[in-house]
């Protein structure tokens, strides 16, 4: 990152209603392997006292999004809202972009009636979202009026956390949505989305740390979504982070499971004084999504820290899920591990992408040119995380690269990243490309946030909104038309139909696989048949008619 | 463990023939995470040097046998060989009880041609085994000279780590198998076999491993074959035996990854001292299988641990599993993370035998009863691990219970167990069982090593070999009708036939979907039809002949 440096801050962040007093005395069970007679060093030095890790559950949220595509319906969740609610978790995590686009893409759901349905189901627990920073659940940004109108609404209706991201790890792209979470008054988590490359140290994830703090972050989220934290560096950043901002700084560690390192990772950083840890519950855990809850649970048994979670909860909601869960396998990801990233460093998905536009393009053979071009395209363009929407800009433009010959050509996309229209690029960018991308956009270079350079556009929303057929005119439906214009406007005229579940129940399941199976009994293909027909043997072709 | 208390040993055990020295001076590429401003404990602090840590790749036995019933052919594992044999393992299992059985049931293949097929494509490679010490690879005890005679032939035929377990940790059941392999100048691996009871301490386990030394191991593996091991007691354990034992003692650690808990313990446990850890290549791993050996290698990134392993190699590895692997998806285990066997205490194949066995008896409904009978019978028994063939044990005691009422009639399996036949338990026996086994079976209860009582058996079992139709009467031939009788006396007559592949090829799934999707063209029953014959239109019946 290459932002100035500003002097760490003397106030440590306070665990802002954090239930868990990590200096409460607690009991632990110790394991019965403790041995009476060796002599062992303590696995847990520097904290005397045995310490409640708190957890988030993500399977209302990022583990389905993850592994079924986002599809789960609220029918299928209801259900087990109440264990989820007893299970003593820190918060619930509920509710997002990808979630909220498949409520009105797909569900014919109100994303809005899902976070108060949440809301009502579980009075005990802080529901979660994760909010895009300037880009709130879109893909574009959006003027300072609609975040704060989006975060004020999403606290009415039950939100109490927010992590606040953004890609590129601009703050200034995290800034008014944390001031509106203040606002408020619910928790604002600022987040540190975590990547690899030249530029990305500890020294400026600690930076990012600092400046999250000085908005006024009630705890700091390291946001791994590649699953590329590996355990040393996750205990660098909270220790550097621990060290210079106070012991009390709330450290919230969320990382998936891809590549099949994370579980260690959620050990170390614990072990560095993390606070919160993100899993799910393990019947919708593993491969592109998450560590398993219950897993967690086990795996700190007599090391000095544990959790508070109540197992028989946990025993009925992972119960729940793996009933559910088949009816979505049409959705699956199939991959189960995948630790080729970090050599590579594309993700799974942007490469299964690039692969389907090269063949497009009748290009295949060109894949491993591509991938070496997309390490190249990234440095040029300042080492962009390659997540949503950075992978596909990147990947595309590494593409024309290769079938076109380098930079011959600039997407608008790419263009538009390298002007400085998504933020600041965690590195610097390349000049040649600057000028190249303003003489063919004929676009000026951005050096300010993004979001100052927008016109106020909430009343035009409103008006919009109000003249959309089947629009309630409220402020929530606003909000949907603002996030995703086009099927929010054909949401509303569907809305009043109600919720379509897109799982299969059990009984679908069997008669299309009987169906399958036994097969149409017609014959597709013409058959010749020896019918017999008073005492006569015939043979006869027989079609469909 | 009941055993008394030998003196630790003085002498430290050699790090026998193992290339990887920690105390040389290694170069590690630290991680660019590294902070140049932030003062940082250290992860590492008893190491001064980067250290090499070896790696046991597990795929071509304990991972097909976890995964795929044990039902990988030869040739789908030849090809990948050379790959394997330059991948810098520390060794390669590739033979065991479970695959040897295979071989001759149900792949009608020579375990020993197997073997030697190994040996000439991993020239330079330590091929390893799995050993059920005095039961070698069958399910009984054999005579000490076919325990002797085995090893031999073993070492060869190519072997050259043997690791060798008891079930019951009974050190006198590991005893005679141990001093073979010394005898033949090969590597003996102890082995201690985790599990968690009351009995079950690490002052236990250390005792353990110090009889294991004495016994000249050459190393020491912990074998978490339940996937209970976790980071805490690993460390606890592995820090006893470096301090008591000296720091050169070589600890081998074996975990299966059903828990979704072992991944963290795997880096406890490098972070404790183990020199070498078991996984398995990424496309034949997780579920009831092992960590992925890929995974291992980047979650020691930065740690000042590393692996010697060559990335290009284990690529290809991987992609030639990834692409046999759906040819055996016949066989697979589904289940993917499985924690609550922390909690139950039973493992899920135990668990689903037990479900079974209440079925047929129309008792389903008394799972839970039977459920909670399982730890009282454990209890009763002396704790053995729930592994086979103590959980079939222990399983069918706890049905009879409930069923019949509670030690209303002893299975002769359990009887045998209490009366000491298969060894001494980890705990004591409840009193009132011994006598009641014995006036059950009027059997004696037996104090001494199992072995001591049985009468020499070689020239008997190669006298009857030699009968056999198909035998070659070779050593090794004897052998494989002492492990299996009834299925060498089978496969002896079907083994010029050549190895079976039960796998099916990419051409026979295709086809088979295709069969399943079109259905058969033939209706299964009698269809009416329009036929038109010579411009007269006929309804006609239709039935297969």
């Amino acid at each position: 990152m290459s932002t100035t440096k500003t002097e760490p801050r003397t106030t440590p962040a306070s665990f802002h209603d954090n239930p868990f007093d990590p200096d409460a005395s607690i009991t632990v069970n110790l394991s019965d392997d403790n041995p009476a007679t060796v002599s062992l060093p303590s696995l847990n030095p520097t904290t005397a006292k045995p310490r409640i890790i708190g957890v988030t559950e993500l399977v209302l949220r990022d583990a389905h999004q993850s592994l079924l595509a986002a599809r789960m319906g609220i029918e299928d969740m209801v259900d087990t809202c109440e264990d989820i609610d007893k299970a003593g978790y820190w918060s619930v995590e509920c509710w997002g972009g990808a979630t909220f686009d498949a409520c009105i893409r797909f569900l014919n759901e109100d994303p809005w009636e899902r976070l108060r349905t949440f809301r009502k189901l579980m009075p005990h627990s802080r529901l979660q979202m994760l909010l895009r920073g300037q880009n709130l659940l879109g893909y574009r940004h959006y003027d300072d009026m609609v975040v704060d109108k989006f975060v004020e609404k999403s606290a009415e209706n039950g939100m109490d956390v927010f992590r606040v991201f953004d890609g590129l790890n601009d703050p200034r792209n995290i800034d008014q949505a944390m001031k509106a979470v203040k606002k408020v008054g619910k928790h604002a988590q600022g987040t540190i989305c975590y990547t690899i490359s030249p530029v990305h140290t500890v020294e400026g994830y600690l930076h990012l740390a600092g400046q999250l703090l000085d908005m006024g972050a009630d705890s700091i989220a390291i946001k791994d979504m590649a699953a590329l934290l590996r355990p040393q560096p996750a205990h660098d950043i909270i220790r550097a982070i621990k060290e210079t901002y106070g012991n009390n700084t709330q450290i919230n560690v969320h990382c998936h499971s891809t590549t099949g390192v994370t579980m260690a990772t959620l050990y170390a950083a614990i072990r560095a004084g993390a606070d919160v840890v993100d899993t799910a519950i393990s019947s919708m855990s593993l491969g592109p999504g998450h560590n398993p809850t219950g897993s967690l649970v086990h795996m700190l048994e007599g090391t000095g820290y544990r959790t508070d979670l109540n197992m028989e909860c946990l025993g009925r909601v992972r119960e729940h899920f793996a009933r559910v869960r088949p009816k979505y396998s049409q959705y699956e990801t199939r991959v189960l591990v995948e630790s080729d990233i970090f050599r590579t460093q594309i993700p799974g998905g942007m490469l299964s992408t690039m692969e389907l536009q090269l063949k497009e393009q009748g290009a295949a053979h060109r894949r491993n040119e591509v991938m070496a071009e997309v390490a190249s395209v990234r440095a040029d363009a300042g080492f962009p995380p390659l997540v949503t929407p950075m992978s596909q800009i990147v990947g595309t433009q590494a593409i024309f690269n290769v079938l076109l010959g380098r930079y011959e050509k600039l997407t608008t996309e790419f263009a538009d990243l390298v002007l400085g229209y998504y933020g600041r690029t965690p590195g610097d960018i390349n000049p040649d490309l600057i000028v190249q991308a303003q003489e063919q956009t004929s676009k000026t270079p951005l050096c300010g946030r993004p979001a100052d350079h927008l016109a106020p556009e909430w009343e035009d929303l409103v008006r919009t909104t109000k003249e959309l057929e089947g629009s309630n005119a409220t402020t929530q439906d606003v909000l949907t038309y603002a996030m995703f214009p086009d099927i929010a406007s054909k949401f509303f005229t569907t809305r009043t139909q109600g919720p379509i579940n897109v799982g299969k129940t059990q009984a679908q399941l069997v008669a299309e696989k009987e169906s399958r199976l036994s097969g149409d009994l017609t014959p597709v293909a013409p058959i010749t048949y020896n019918v017999i027909m008073g005492g006569r043997r015939l043979a006869v072709k027989v079609e469909r008619a």
